[in-house]
């Protein structure tokens, strides 16, 4: 079955986004190859703020984007499948789905957390960049369960930033 | 001069202990030589909280314990130093004191955010245990300014947990 995956950046303290969701503190690598990352995927799915930061940006070739929201008319964002009840089933079902390519959770908080509780992600793989927020968009909303995790590969950029890749146990 | 160093076991989601201060999520690891670790320190500062959890074992050998409290009374605990008021000034010159070793800052949260905005902390090295908390005791408190850091080194240990270490810019 095809993995859906957690694919973030990170501080070190654990935040995916500023207070007001600013990604300026994001270290960039020349060695982050992000043609090879989109090729993995060929489904995002992602919330409905994170959607708004850049909605064309959401939108790429070869992707089906899914955006979560009980707000958003479809009609307004005609190039998206707006996703707004019964997600967990329909999130299970794009799962499920023959593909080769793998779901590309893009989004913490409280959307990593909801799916994360209904079993449906497989992968987390943080990029960490060399910085402590100290407030912000958390890689996990609370309350919930603790998630064990199993390491299955790390790579160390020269800019500093540390990629870890999990598989969720 | 010496180091102030704060040395922690972290989540992946950037908590050092669980909501109660649980510990029980830390991953342990052979090779995690604890005795090249604590013969790197010849102080140890500690939030009061944190040094309830076991007043003891915060009274090593070889090391002197510093406890950041206003209500604990120095009587109570002779082994150790309770440091009340003026603790700013007292750790930089615990700092400037000629020493081979380094001070070790055992803990997260309000203590490390009040000597990060001090300039206190030279550096920051977390082992990340494979896991999640979702909540619990942070390593960094709100409010505060965001800390750029340098990552200085790195390992990799068998049980998944992954070692970093990082200078504060």
């Amino acid at each position: 079955m095809r993995q859906i995956r957690c694919q973030l950046a990170m501080s070190l303290d654990g935040f995916i986004a500023g207070p007001k969701g600013e990604a300026d503190w994001i270290e960039t690598d020349p060695q982050i190859d992000f043609s090879t990352i989109y090729q993995r995927y060929d489904t995002l799915l992602v919330g409905r703020k994170t959607f708004l930061t850049a909605p064309s940006a959401f939108c790429m070739p070869g992707m089906k984007t899914f955006v979560l929201s009980r707000t958003l008319r479809q009609s307004d964002y005609p190039k998206v499948t707006i996703l707004a009840d019964d997600c967990e089933k329909k999130i299970a079902d794009l799962r499920a789905a023959k593909s080769q390519k793998d779901i590309w959770l893009f989004g913490g908080g409280k959307l990593f957390r909801s799916l994360l509780d209904a079993n449906l992600v497989d992968a987390v793989e943080v990029a960490i960049s060399p910085v402590m927020l100290g407030e912000g968009i958390r890689l996990l909303e609370p309350p919930g369960m603790r998630a064990k995790l199993k390491l299955t590969s790390h790579k160390i950029y020269p800019s500093g930033i540390v990629g870890l890749e999990y598989a969720v146990a």
